[in-house]
């Protein structure tokens, strides 16, 4: 495709940064890409695979005349990254994320950005491994994989279609839904699922003995808690960001998991073999209708 | 390898008994397989897909010669086929079986046997996927798998090497354990995630509105709920078979997740961090040392 993109900063040159880098890069649709972050050291590496054509700083120098800023930190940080970069940015530098919680990172722009919020597009790829780092990134990793923006009131249509534009340069099916709607579906599907793989393992490894009881788990546990391989700091933010969501699908789960504790507690095979012929009915609608 | 059974039966040829079936020939370990089971229609199939060697019935013919005997059915049916094929069996045949529980199945063998429970070898390959029936079964399923033997003090040695033969001969790992044990390392490893990710689909896909909520569900709820698309009357038998081990799972998970409840409420990152850090760290050390 040709080059909607002339210049192109990634703030954090991670599996999302990354991944981003490479995509874009494979669609022909970026002239140069420049990586932004913490640490040099990453940012190197990230440049020695090919993934980013620079490195640069938190200066004007790198930021004024780039057409799109995507920040790809963990949530907590993106407030502090959207003030560093507000007074760098050219007046045509449209800015957006791929957080994935949308409520705080919308407040915190809000606070870093004042008026130049207009420019600032937010969005969050459901897409992800459960490794971290810019040697995780992969240039199909948003292939056919949701991206959904939570546009502002004061965001201009055209800097919305430029954003979706780059997703769907990666390959993305891009929709766009309301902040806190986002937030509440993320808890259900996403959020919620990693805090019980992470409890899960804790559960199991953290008993006395228990190395013995993990070494006789099998494909059905490696696959369960994969999420639970994910990063800790990331999924703290999420956590403290998207609280009163996931507080509510924790106390749902919890509810759904009293009752099924009480379907084994009186060995009620009848309700047992409905709840889980319900779900995995469930379970295999969506799969086909989510076939990609 | 030289052929170490001239004559197996397998009842239930699904995806275990299929995929043993398919693993002693492939070892070439086995003179001729007998399938034997509830629905002639399955095993008309499993003949037709080379699994087994004849379609047999639950009588003599079938059973006073074979060599070994593997039952591989939903647990609950275990009582009732060994009830069956105890006086039809000959005086050197060998019965084992696949359930994923143990208790249970060793008291029903015990009821439905009598003197002969010495010849029952109670065992469990700790391996499968969530597909169930022959066209599921794999003759690769047991490779380095885990295969749990549970064998009775009236055993004999020779009876329990010859079933451990059959699993090393599928590529398993055998191992030996009590048969308390067994239920309780597997309550907590496999049928406790089992039982949470169909909670989680039906928590998730059960509310109004359940489906555009699937519809955002990515690769990490897709692994986690893989095995909510496992067989449900297979997983009833085994909750109420093992219910007092599993509810002491579900309650002692029910405390981890009471535990990161307080910590979302109260937004306490370090809390959550830590948790998620050793989580993963075992879940890391636990790839390591299993890597097969």
């Amino acid at each position: 495709m040709a080059i909607e993109f002339a210049k192109v900063v990634v703030v954090g040159v991670g599996l999302i940064g990354g991944s981003f880098s490479l995509a874009l890069r494979a669609a022909g649709a970026v002239g140069r890409i420049v990586g932004v972050g913490r640490r040099l050291e990453t940012l190197e590496r990230a440049r020695s695979l090919g993934i980013v054509d620079a490195v640069g700083g938190m200066d004007a120098a790198t930021l004024s005349d780039a057409d799109l800023v995507l920040v790809a930190v963990p949530v907590a940080q993106t407030g502090s990254v959207l003030a560093s970069l507000t007074p760098l940015v050219g007046p045509s530098t449209i800015v957006t994320d791929a957080g994935s919680t949308k409520q705080d990172v919308v407040a915190a722009a809000r606070a870093a950005m004042g008026a130049r919020v207009r420019r600032f597009v937010p969005g969050h790829p459901i897409a992800g491994t459960e490794h971290s780092g810019p040697e995780a990134a992969l240039p199909e990793l948003f292939r056919n994989r949701n991206v959904v923006l939570t546009p502002l009131a004061e965001n201009a249509a055209a800097d919305v279609a430029r954003v979706r534009c780059a997703w769907e340069a990666c390959g993305a099916r891009v929709q766009e839904m309301g902040i806190a709607e986002h937030d509440e579906i993320l808890a259900a599907v996403s959020h919620l699922p990693h805090v019980l793989a992470f409890a899960l393992v804790d559960h199991v490894a953290g008993r006395s003995g228990g190395d013995t009881f993990m070494s006789f788990a099998a494909g059905g546990f490696r696959d369960f808690t994969r999420i639970a391989s994910s990063h800790p700091e990331m999924w703290r933010d999420i956590c403290v960001a998207n609280r009163n969501a996931l507080l509510k699908e924790l106390n749902g789960f919890g509810k759904v998991l009293d009752a099924l504790r009480d379907m084994v507690e009186r060995g009620d095979a009848p309700a047992l073999h409905a709840l889980f012929e319900k779900a995995r009915e469930a379970r295999n609608r969506w799969l086909k209708e989510n076939r990609s």
